[in-house]
């Protein structure tokens, strides 16, 4: 093995003495690779440290705050680095330390009585579900990268997931912060109170700004019951007007045991057919649009089964499905869902797409979809649209394949951007946000002053000014320079 | 009648020609009563205003921002006048204006597929209610003050109420804002969104701000389905860890469909009793604690009533209650909410008090009522206690009575400090907040600096100085002078 490095800078020296110096990495040790942490998670970015630092509590993140503060360093946050905007790496400056989270990943409490469990930031997510799930208790939060991403990640970008339409988005699942300020104070904000009105909310001030604002380091999340059973339903709708009505027939019918509604286009499933034959895709041919229902139920399966079964037997009778099934067991419900998860692989095998997070009142999805595929058609003849999302939440993931056949990038060269300005101006027209879940990052920092309105924006500068005077905590990102 | 009094500033003057003469309120016209807007609710502060401005529309209001901007004077944004805090009235300088909203009452749309309805901010709360159900919904916000409180109001300060254990505080409740900022620009933030992520929260930021950061013009709330059934129970329970563990098997039994959990105390029934024998309080006599449970289906009356019959059933056999009797109907159901909500009556008719609305963790309750309890036995020798509130969602309003036959004002002379600083430090040696569901306002910007963190205290007041650096918005409010 190599000895340690000789620090570089007095500043390095200092974190040394911070965190030790097997949590200090730097490019000085050749041995050392800091590419997982200088590399996004779509492999689309790389940037290069200065120093990666791992505390392993929260006084020591604060001491890294007023050491990087004063020595004018800027700080990148990252927890799992799964993040998919380029909002959790280094630029190529070699000039910013990533402050990675993941040591800091304990369970710090759960308290049946007040449904909550405290974690710190660097907390895994599946790791915190079976926490909560050993503890009796559903943890709803879910989604592709939760065997990685952890819960500081989550909250700095609000993350989204598969079954918001029930218990919302991260935001909503947090009922206290402890965080770090740019000056390098703790604010002890792990309140597991459901009921406060002691001033300005700071907790979802910091929630979704990405680490511009303050640095997480624990937070007070809510539990909720288990249910008792959980059904997954299949069903092909006859067109996306359809899948509205059967929404709010669900909605209707089940109530808060609406866990789940997802679409997907014919095409996107049509993917999912061709590169996984294995996954054997229900209903999709002879439907543009297929729905994944989820049902919770806080009694047993039997009464599920019958509430749900009932639920789909009105929308056959009203013609706002034309064929269904419900799955028989644990097995099959898990490969409905599997089929739904792997349209993002499929999508990548099949070759380069663009890809879209976006978010419309549900009542005009049906317009704005019919709209804007009409235009994409128009101005990318043969383009292959892989449509499909959280309907329930109108969260679409709007992507762009290219036209059959075609050289993927030469697709990218001449239509990425213009297939992004048709999108964005379209759900712009249909007064939707151009990130419903994925947060800014770098990659729409450009975007938000065109799409943005200007007075909102104008307030988030003022508030990044009053909190982050010296612009340490992940400049560039959400608000660029 | 008199005749139009003539404007005695410039400002007057340039108000008068924003929002025509009718709109514009001041003391000189000797037959103008401007108190209902000058006194607060609770009559225990009366202020003078320089005038009282009604604006009939979102750019109105810009443009008295504009005009109090130019010539530095203060502005109170007012909704129904029913805080309880003393958030919503001028000081007694007769140098702030009040901008009453109650002109701007209109339900502007209804959007049934994407269960929202979009109202203005002077829209009394039952009105909005109304609206809701007249298309098919439920809007769950419900409080004593309904009848004339608006939406505004309710968002200014983040109102509570009876149904927050399932459906939140109206924080959870909001979609979407129309502001005008401390610039008198308006932020076009009506979104009926469940998921955007692009940058800062500054919906939630200016929920609960009090009108101190911005003036709501305008919001897009969530609906709800209505239930198909609701019902309400009221059991007898033997303690208040009892009434915990009660609460626990209730969202264990009944998951969302838990819409209600009110707990009250012996003295407080005995109270109601005393004083409206018609209402027949039921088994209040033989236990400490009475428990009034809500459960809201989404199938029919006769599934309610089998769960619920079955929750207390198991209740009575763990020893969590008592006994329990379920409401027959709903004149009944009615009748033991109205028990409820008399308790505050109950209270003044027996004579002065002194109120607190604080939240503990919900584990933690039995252990403060307890240790509070005792200490002020300890400190005020005959004192009588008054606790009930909505312990689902851990906020007590935890009030204490003059000893019986003693001169309430003299006991509140000698005790009213006193007395707020041993319930708040041990509120706070239990981890609650002082103010869980009123707010701020002037009444406790006092006591912020003792109980809240000061790091968020300090990131509260740059908030503040970054978007009203003027002060010029209700100003002293929530952070002092």
């Amino acid at each position: 093995m190599t000895t340690s490095p000789q620090p570089s800078t007095p500043l390095i020296t200092e974190l040394r003495q911070i965190c030790g110096s097997a949590n200090v990495l730097t490019h000085e040790d050749p041995a050392t690779d800091l590419s997982p942490w200088e590399q996004d998670w779509r492999k689309r970015v790389k940037g290069r440290a200065l120093a990666v630092v791992r505390p392993g509590n929260t006084s020591e993140v604060a001491a890294v705050v007023k050491a990087c503060a004063a020595a004018n360093t800027p700080i990148v946050p990252q927890g799992g680095n799964t993040g998919l905007v380029v909002g959790g790496v280094p630029n190529g400056s070699g000039t910013q330390i990533v402050l990675s989270m993941t040591r800091m990943n304990a369970v710090r409490a759960i308290d049946p009585a007040n449904l909550t469990i405290t974690v710190e930031a660097g907390c895994v997510l599946q790791n915190l579900q079976a926490a909560a799930e050993a503890a009796g208790f559903l943890f709803p939060l879910s989604l592709g990268a939760e065997g990685s991403c952890t819960i500081g990640g989550n909250l700095g970008t609000n993350a989204g997931g598969t079954q918001v339409v029930r218990y919302g988005n991260t935001r909503e699942l947090c009922l206290g912060l402890e965080v770090v300020n740019a000056q390098g104070d703790i604010w002890h904000g792990l309140s597991g109170l459901r009921k406060d009105n002691t001033g300005y909310d700071l907790r979802n001030l910091m929630i979704g700004s990405e680490g511009t604002l303050g640095i997480i380091t624990a937070a007070t999340m809510k539990l909720y019951p288990q249910p008792a059973a959980q059904l997954t339903a299949w069903a092909a709708v006859p067109s996306m007007e359809a899948a509205v009505q059967l929404l709010g027939l669900a909605h209707q019918r089940l109530g808060p045991g609406l866990t789940g509604f997802e679409v997907m286009n014919q095409f996107a499933l049509g993917l999912v057919d061709k590169h996984y034959p294995q996954l054997r895709v229900p209903l999709w041919q002879g439907t543009p649009w297929c729905v994944l229902l989820e049902n919770s139920d806080s009694e047993n399966e039997q009464h599920a089964r019958s509430q749900f079964e009932a639920l789909l037997e009105a929308a056959l009778e009203q013609g706002y499905a034309s064929d269904a099934v419900v799955a028989e067991n644990l097995t099959q419900a898990k490969g409905l869902w599997h089929i739904r998860e792997s349209i993002t692989m499929a999508q990548a095998q099949e070759g380069l797409n663009i890809k879209h997070d976006i978010s419309i009142p549900v009542s005009r999805i049906p317009a704005f979809v019919a709209e804007t595929d009409a235009l994409l058609a128009r101005e990318v003849p043969g383009v292959r649209m892989v449509d499909f999302g959280h309907l329930g939440d109108g969260n679409l993931h709007y992507n762009v394949q290219a036209p059959e056949g075609a050289d993927g990038q030469a697709f990218l060269r001449e239509f990425e951007d213009k297939v992004n300005t048709w999108v964005f101006d379209q759900v712009k027209r249909f007064g939707g946000s151009i990130s419903a879940e994925h947060g800014v990052g770098e990659q729409k920092v450009n975007k938000l002053p065109l799409y943005k309105d200007p007075t909102a924006l104008a307030m988030m500068r003022a508030v990044k000014k009053a909190l982050d005077p010296q612009n340490l905590l992940n400049p560039g990102r959400v608000l660029g320079k």
